[in-house]
C-alpha cells in the first residue's frame, strides 16, 4: 500500500524539529485519508471541521475513508464563506469539539479552503492548549498556501487575520483531483499564490510556469508538480521563520497593494476575490519596483503578460465598481497615521525571482505611485 | 541600578531556548516593574490588564512605574472572579488590545491573580498571533504556579482550563510585598501549592517548610525564599516537559481529587477555594497512597498535620454544606463513561518528595476509597 502511493503522490517534508510533518500531493488522496491519518495518528478519533459547499461534495467520502480505517469522527459544518473566520465560529467550533468528548490526543481534520483550515486550525490550537491537526485543502489557494505553514486566525472589526495562533498540523493531504469541482474563477484566483512563489526566488518555476499553466489548470502530472513546488517553497520559507519575525514576509509578496484593493472594495467577493487582489497586487509591485530604479519595466511586463494569458486581472481599472483614490488606498495600506507620514515596508523586487524586504519605502512615493496608476489612467 | 535589585529580588531562569524567561521574586517588584520591563522590551507600548480589586491596591504605582520607564500604558479591566475567564472577556480584552493599535512587539502585562493572569496570557498568545507578554502576579498562588510555565485559557460549560495555549511570558516579575494585602484565607489556599512543590520532589523543602512555615506567612526573607525555591521546582519540570505530554503531569498532585472536589461544590467559593481543594486533594492523594501499600500511612498522617497546623483543611467532611456520596464524586473524575468503567491517572506517591504518574489506576479501587474517606466517616 505505501508503495502504492509513492507512485502518485509527491511529499513534501516541512522540517520543524519535533514538530516536523509531510505534505501529500496527489490525486485520489481524499479516498486514502483515513488510512493516511490512521498510520500517523493510531487510535485517535476525529472532528471534520468543513463547510456546507465541501461536505456535499466530499465529506460522505471522506468519512467512508475514515470509517473504514476505523477512525470514528463527528463531522462540524460551517457556513461557506469568510464570515466564519469569527469569535463566534470559534466558540461553536470549540465547544462541538469538546462535545464529542475529543481529547488532546485525537485530531481535528480541516476538511475545505482557506477559511474552513484557519477556523479549524485555530480551533484545534486551543482546545485542551493544542490537539492533532490535519489539514486536508480542497483549494488551490489552500493546497499551496494556506494549509502550509500554521497560520490560522479568525477576523475582527478592526481587520483581517488579527487573532489566532501559529500552529503546525500533523499532516496535509492535498488531493489535487479535488480542484477539478472548483468554479475557474476560484482556481484562477488560487493560481496567483502559486506565481508568486515563482515570482519571489524561483525564476525557473516562473518560466516553467509560463510554458505549462495549461497543463496545471487542466490538472494531471504539471499540476501535481506545480503545487508540490509551491509547498516546496512555502516549506523553506517556514523552516527559516516560522514565526514572521524576518523572511517569512516575502510571502507578503503583492498583498500590501492586494489587501488595500480588498479593503477598497469592501470585500466583496462579487468584485474582487483574494487572488485576484494579489495578482494585481503583484504587478503593482513589479510595476513601482521599476519606477524605483529597482528592476527593469521589462520584468514587470512579462508578469502582467502571464497573468493576463491566465486570464487574472493585472490593474486596478480591471475591478468592477471603481476604486477610491490614491489617498484613500494609502490609507488601506498604512492604517497607522503615524506610519502614514513616515516609511513603510513593501515586498519589492530587484526582477522575477529576486523578490526583497523594503522596510523604508518612503509614504510620498507610494502616493506619487498610486495617483499614476490609478488616477491617471 | 542592576546591582541594587541583584541584592534585594532572587532571580530564577526558565530555560525554553530562544524562549528563555527570568522570573525575578523579590520585595518592591512593583515600583521597579517599568524598568525591568524596559530593559527586556525596548520601546514597547504596554496593555495593563487587571482587574477591579487589583487595580484599587496596585494599579497606580503600577502606571506611575511604566511612565517613568517612558512605557505608554492602557489599562483593561475585568470583574474580579473566575467568572472572567470566559469567552466573551477574551474577546473583549482582544478588542480593547487592537484598539490601542499595540503591534506584535508591545507587551501584554498581566497584573493579578490566576484568573487574570490565565486570561490576559491567553489573549496575548493570540492577538496578532502572539504579542510579548509579562506576568506580574499578585497573588501567592499565581506567583508559585500561574505566572510561570505558559499554560494560559479559559472556562467553558464542559469544564475548566478546557481552551487555551501554552503561551511563556518574556519576563515574570513576582513582588512579594504584594501578598501583604492578600485575605489570609487566600494566602493559605495558595499555600497549599507551595507544600505541593516539597511532595512532588523536594522532601527537604517540605521539611523546611514544616521549620520556617510562619515566617513564609509573616513575610520578608523566608517568603522570598520559598517563592523562589517553587519557581526553581516548576521551571525544571517545564523545561523537561513544555506541553505536558508527561512528567509535567506531576504539578498535579493533589489536583484529581481536589477538582472532584471543587465539582462537587459547584465551584463555590465560599465553601471552597482551589487551594483549599488542592489541600485535602493532596491529603487524599496521600491516603490513597497508602491504602495501594504504595506508601508509608506515616507520610499521609506528616502531610496532612502540616496542612492542618497551617489552618487549611485536609478532609473532605471539613467542607462546609456536605459532599455527594463517592460514586458521583467518581463521576467528576472520571467524566467518560468508558474511562470510569476502566483505568485512571493519578498522581501517586511512595512518599514525601517520592510522587509518580500512576497511569492504571483501577476505578473500582478509587471508588472503594472514596466511600472510605466520604461516606464511613
Amino acid at each position: 500500500m505505501q508503495a502504492s502511493h509513492e507512485r502518485s503522490a509527491r511529499s513534501v517534508r516541512v522540517g520543524l524539529g519535533d514538530r516536523a510533518y509531510e505534505i501529500l500531493i496527489g490525486s485520489g488522496l481524499l479516498a486514502r485519508a483515513g488510512e493516511e491519518i490512521a498510520a500517523r495518528l493510531p487510535g485517535s478519533r476525529a472532528a471534520v471541521v468543513t463547510d456546507e459547499n465541501v461536505a456535499a461534495a466530499h465529506l460522505q467520502a471522506f468519512e467512508a475513508s475514515l470509517g473504514v480505517a476505523g477512525i470514528e469522527s463527528v463531522s462540524i459544518r460551517l457556513e461557506p464563506g469568510e464570515r466564519s473566520k469569527s469569535f463566534a465560529a470559534l466558540q461553536e467550533t470549540v465547544d462541538a469539539i469538546l462535545a464529542a468528548r475529543l481529547e488532546r490526543r485525537d485530531a481535528v481534520v480541516a476538511l475545505g479552503g482557506g477559511v474552513v483550515g484557519d477556523l479549524a486550525g485555530f480551533a484545534a490550537g486551543v482546545v485542551r492548549r493544542g490537539m492533532n491537526l490535519v489539514q486536508v485543502p480542497t483549494s488551490l489557494l489552500a493546497q499551496v498556501d494556506s494549509s502550509v505553514g500554521g497560520k490560522t486566525g479568525i477576523n475582527t472589526e478592526r481587520g483581517k487575520n488579527l487573532v489566532g495562533v501559529f500552529y503546525q498540523p500533523k499532516l496535509v493531504l492535498a488531493d489535487t483531483d479535488a480542484l477539478d469541482t472548483l468554479p475557474p474563477r476560484e482556481f484562477r484566483a488560487g493560481y496567483a499564490e502559486v506565481v508568486k512563489y515563482g515570482l519571489i526566488d524561483r525564476p525557473h518555476f516562473f518560466a516553467w510556469l509560463e510554458e505549462n499553466w495549461r497543463e496545471v489548470f487542466s490538472g494531471g502530472a504539471a499540476r501535481i508538480e506545480a503545487i508540490a513546488e509551491c509547498c516546496r517553497a512555502k516549506a523553506e520559507v517556514v523552516e527559516r521563520d516560522e514565526h514572521e519575525t524576518g523572511e517569512r514576509a516575502l510571502l507578503n509578496l503583492g498583498h500590501t497593494f492586494g489587501h488595500a484593493l480588498e479593503a477598497a472594495t469592501g470585500y466583496d467577493s462579487a468584485r474582487l476575490v483574494h487572488g485576484e487582489a494579489v495578482a494585481v497586487g503583484m504587478v503593482l509591485a513589479h510595476r513601482f519596483s521599476a519606477r524605483m530604479n529597482l528592476a527593469s519595466p521589462d520584468d514587470a511586463g512579462r508578469v502582467e503578460a502571464h497573468l493576463r494569458e491566465v486570464g487574472l486581472p493585472t490593474r486596478p481599472d480591471q475591478i468592477p465598481g471603481g476604486l477610491p483614490g490614491a489617498e484613500k488606498l494609502l490609507s488601506y495600506i498604512a492604517q497607522d497615521k503615524k506610519v502614514s507620514r513616515g516609511a513603510l515596508t513593501f515586498i519589492l523586487t530587484h526582477g522575477i525571482g529576486r523578490s526583497f524586504i523594503a522596510r523604508d519605502v518612503p509614504a510620498s512615493e507610494v502616493l506619487a505611485f498610486l495617483q499614476q496608476e490609478v488616477e491617471a489612467r
